[in-house]
């Protein structure tokens, strides 16, 4: 049986190829890591991928700032159909359509029952912490798919209670893989909270889902900033204020919406691939968004930062930069009492509750990141469209399965 | 200088009658505690009254199940402009348009430190807790008056950034002194959190407030049962799904909705004055409503108890509730690790956010509960109406500065 | 393989008896769900027993309280060593010696997810939580015995770091399956924190693990109090003050204490089978503890709630207790806007810190408890001595593996 | 009335001066901002001091790294007897003793009523947060001195229940005003709980303080970290196990002494004065600290961080530095989603409940932190073996009412 999927072919290429159909074992393949070879997945089950996104972490590894080898099979936004189940699955069943996190966890270790999923000790061997689909993560085959393999299936997948409900809203569901829950966790870990001023650093699909986050969590005003302004006219679209970075200070421009410098609550969506604002918009600055959000958080506040930070980037602009090291104002945050919250998003943690607020429609978030399905095969195209600014979040549809407009 | 006030007449009865016009110092009258008369109050400021709300529990008092004395001025919840400032006063000015907390809190003790100031320990000599006109609570003058003196002014008070946006949202705000975050409180304290399925038992404006406060924090369904038809409608104005209890099970009517007999967090906007469900609809039963909530609300959830429970009940039906006792069922809470949130709200823990809110067109919190402005003489109109189950909210602007309509 | 249990033979009669030797199925038997029967267990795990307490809530069974049929295997207090694993059993070994948690999860559902291991969804076909050998908790074969099945070893057990210095401290490792954690919940959920006040009602077992939860808390001081000499002893070998309830109000013997006639922290480690206090002393008094415990926490605080409060209660004193109805005088709490924690204690959330503190001599639960290890054949002497107000912990030990003095 | 204090009189040096004895209104000096000049401080109480300690944080000024005028008078860790009391306070008694929180608060701002008095908004006109004898806070006068104002007495001190207690326990009950607070705070922070592993990186008295702050909160193993032997004695004394960060890395001896190179918590008792470690031990390294925790605290902990960064730093070794960057590995913290919390301890969170432990017996802070009285006299000895690194804490006596040995 033929399963073709989307794998990194070098700096600035993607390509779809034909690759294995999953059994329940984690075979050798293009960055597996050794330890995690021949490792039996009984726990999981086989999907059919109804519906598969490109993150914007992907683009990390395919512009060749990361080690990722070539044919790696790419994607860790997952939403399918159960179509095989392993030996010891208990509950998921043949025929669930079903949600699936982005972070791979055991359910079993400490980490896990303490619900931080994103740092399961047991099935990556190199650090705590999985992926599908991405570099240093173990090795989990990506989902960028017809089929994909979810180990450990009874507990890291969330059931949509009904098929044809779940089909009606796949292209909000499917965005609980990953950036809904991501950006959910950033105004979560930011402080967000009814009545609150939220400033998301960052109108990418994480930053809008994060803005959508802060909405739901009763946010009075929330103000997203950027550069690219076809991205500020999708956060307008669904009732957020707006900050070209470029446009002068985002003090300044703060104090015109709200009558203050600062907001109570500072959101980072960017991470360490940030630009300069201002005089030096464009140039990569890579701590300019912490400093930023330092200086325009209140004394008292938090900074939620799901926007990636890594611990070495040989793609740098500077040596410090290479070896992970940030340039930080600390004393500036230290003097107002801030704190700082970080990581992978823990998906299981939200993605119940995301899901309810999606079938319940109260969080229309395929239509606040501009989602668009294409097929398997556009994928080198959406790729390329995503890492040129594009205001969107492209959905894979390997089978045909969604409605495309 | 003259002060007409809404005060107590015996059961069933309220008048507006003359009353003195405050001064910096609690003065003897009718219910105010002996160690209270002469107290002085530098630190407080008197209020223009511009709305002032007849809440529920002012209906307890008048409907005589209270030992509140004839002459008792009643209201307690008050928005303003302040007209005067004592001594101490520091950070609160003349002409600020505030709103009163209605919980009196000195902001000096254990509890208020914690945020705790709806049991402030200095205030009442009785026991931890205050209100303006409110039997047994210090006797503090009850704010139904034209003016009203407001203690420990600069940390009681809400200002309201700028005087016209206020005056043009006063409807909304007037409900920040009580029952907007009383009904916060009830859903705060049940555990509402985005996607959460929430029954409100009570759709009075209290339920109702609970209902929008749930939406705030981001509930997936919000349900609100009663027995009045016309209090159901208003719940369904902004979006909440309703239960008439007269109709048959409350977990066959969640059933219908939710397609699960239970929710995740239940509210009591009830109290002791409880009605029974089903065949017994119509008669007092005090512990009806705690019962039924430990029956739909599901296992490891929560119950907000907003709703009034009183130590003693003069009037009530049976022995056990006269002294304030209640049959529970307790062991089925316990079999679904239940647990529960009881007590006034410390409306200082919320006021201000939900300002936010408001102020920020998030909160259309006046027309959710059906508020109208009358004029204080027309007081016993509104109390009258108002205990006849009106599904309406009775704001008093004594002196005319409301638009009415 | 023969298995020697401890099983229920009738109100008042413990014996012990010949069982099957456990499978990797959960087999019919007395008190087995139906819908239990059969279910295949390839997530288990089988101990040789190392050690399984009698706990207090066994008590209500062998006194015929319940509808436990006779030749139920009692026992949920269980460390073991593992000696088989199940075909899907993956992080545990053959030879890891095991702490397993008294409440059975199947560490899939959501309510394991979110840490509530005591109302698992997935293994009581009757209503969430389950337990071992215990009426109406799905029929999970009691642990008072030389072999026992735990099912979905992986997420249940706590392996224990090191063989030898677990064997040296079995008497208090072997706390952690139940008491430990349970008395530690009481101490949480009631709020004691560095500096706390804390009362404890019952100083059997379950209230002085609350005590030493409590200690461990950091409170500034725990009083513990009961009818029974011994006990109040016991509490006082390891640092309480105490309190005889027959000797006069709790309030008065607090303020002698204390300086005020209130505590931060109420804990009632007694449960429905209370006694009268005072006057009363003596008498079934089901409503007791909770009545006391609103009136001697002050406003503000919290109950903790780890006694055991039945749905249905058949030798009860009289008609409203028999169908699991308390008379609460809930006003009192209201008034003090106290807050109430019930449930089983979800003891995964935690063992492992309990366990920490054990293994670094922070917590010497054995001696605080006064256990003593006696021959699964003595069983029914320890249940007849408990049962008459010993102050002791009887631990069984199937297999002569705890040195005995 | 004369008053003699504690001054800066330049780089390295303090002297003791008259000074004028305190009014109810905060007069011009050095350091006092323009705009707190004339300020009437009716809402406070003039106390005759009875210890008040030398802080690490008045060596940045004495070491001349600040911007501090000559003639700045020191001190922020103050307890006192109240002998005068302004026309505004109300609960606050002549003769009471009382102890006083470093950080000056209104009460009355939003930050105050959020518990977060380490940022106060009304009392210094630069930036949130203010202190007493301290550059660029408002510039209330210090309290090294015989008689000190404190503002909205009402508000910020904390009344001893009994004086002659209170006096016997007065060098523990002393570091109530900043550091065993402080250091605790440090603990909150990082998450120590029950079973924690803990890392406390400085042996100084807030180091110190910590590793007790921890231990009170249960933690199963307390481990300090320091360059000086003295101090790290100091740590061993109540129960510390201790890491001499020059003799090799901390992971190596984390893992000897916990058999893994990591903890659960991690505490920045040192700021960014830090030295560097192993190699460059000895020279200044302000980024070592918070580089070394994000190394050995575990994935999914905290990072707590009492220690003081500033926004500027003039004496720093390099550019970054002086303007208050640090070059942080942000990456590592990121990968294993750290949380980071700052800023000074807000006092009045904690102090009541450290008085309760203090009081009850449950903390010996003084012998902790080896504190030891000294005439105010004596206080430029104080200042110079202190900066040596003796592994002492100066207690200043200003009147003579404390034992000395």
């Amino acid at each position: 049986m033929s399963n073709k999927a989307v794998s990194y072919a070098g700096p600035g290429k993607v390509e779809v190829i034909d690759t294995p159909y999953p059994e329940f074992e984690l075979k050798d393949g293009p960055g597996v890591n050794p330890a995690n070879v021949g490792r039996k997945v009984h726990h999981g089950v086989i999907l059919r991928t109804i519906a598969t996104n490109i993150c914007g972490s992907d683009q990390h590894m395919v512009r060749g700032r990361t080690t990722a080898p070539e044919g790696l099979v790419l994607g860790h936004e997952i939403t399918g159909e159960v179509v095989e189940v392993g030996r010891d699955v208990e509950f998921i069943k043949v025929g669930d359509i079903v949600s699936v996190p982005f972070n791979i966890a055991c359910g079993r270790c400490r980490n896990c029952k303490e619900g931080q999923t994103g740092i399961c000790l047991n099935v990556n061997p190199d650090r705590p912490g999985s992926a599908y689909g991405y570099v240093d993560m173990g090795g989990w085959v990506g989902g960028q798919a017809e089929y994909v393999l979810v180990p450990y299936a009874d507990w890291n997948l969330l059931k949509f209670p009904d098929r044809d409900q779940a089909m009606e809203k796949i292209m909000d569901l499917t965005m609980l893989s990953d950036i809904f829950p991501t950006g959910f966790h950033g105004a979560v870990t930011s402080g967000v909270t009814v009545g609150s001023t939220v400033y998301v650093a960052g109108a990418g699909p994480v930053g809008l889902a994060a803005a959508m986050g802060a909405q739901l969590l009763g946010a009075a005003v929330v103000i997203v900033g950027d550069l690219n302004e076809d991205r500020l006219a999708q956060a307008r679209s669904f009732g957020c204020e707006t900050i070209n970075v470029a446009h002068g200070s985002v003090e300044d421009q703060l104090e015109q919406i709200l009558g203050v410098p600062e907001v109570d609550c500072g959101i980072d969506a960017v991470g360490f691939e940030a630009h300069g604002h201002g005089g030096d918009a464009g140039k990569e600055a890579p701590a300019t968004v912490l400093n930023s959000l330092m200086d325009i958080t209140r004394a008292g506040g938090a900074v939620g930062i799901p926007g990636l930070y890594v611990t070495g980037d040989p793609g740098a602009v500077d040596e410090a930069a290479k070896k992970g090291a940030l340039s930080l104002s600390f004393g500036t945050g230290w003097a107002k009492s801030l704190s700082f919250a970080t990581g992978q998003c823990p998906v299981m943690k939200y993605h119940r509750q995301l899901m309810m607020a999606i079938l319940n429609d109260k969080a229309p978030i395929a239509k606040a990141v501009n989602a668009g399905a294409i097929s398997l095969d556009e994928a080198p195209r959406g790729y390329a469209e995503f890492d040129a600014g594009a205001a969107k979040k492209f959905v894979l549809d390997p089978h045909g399965l969604i409605s495309r407009n």
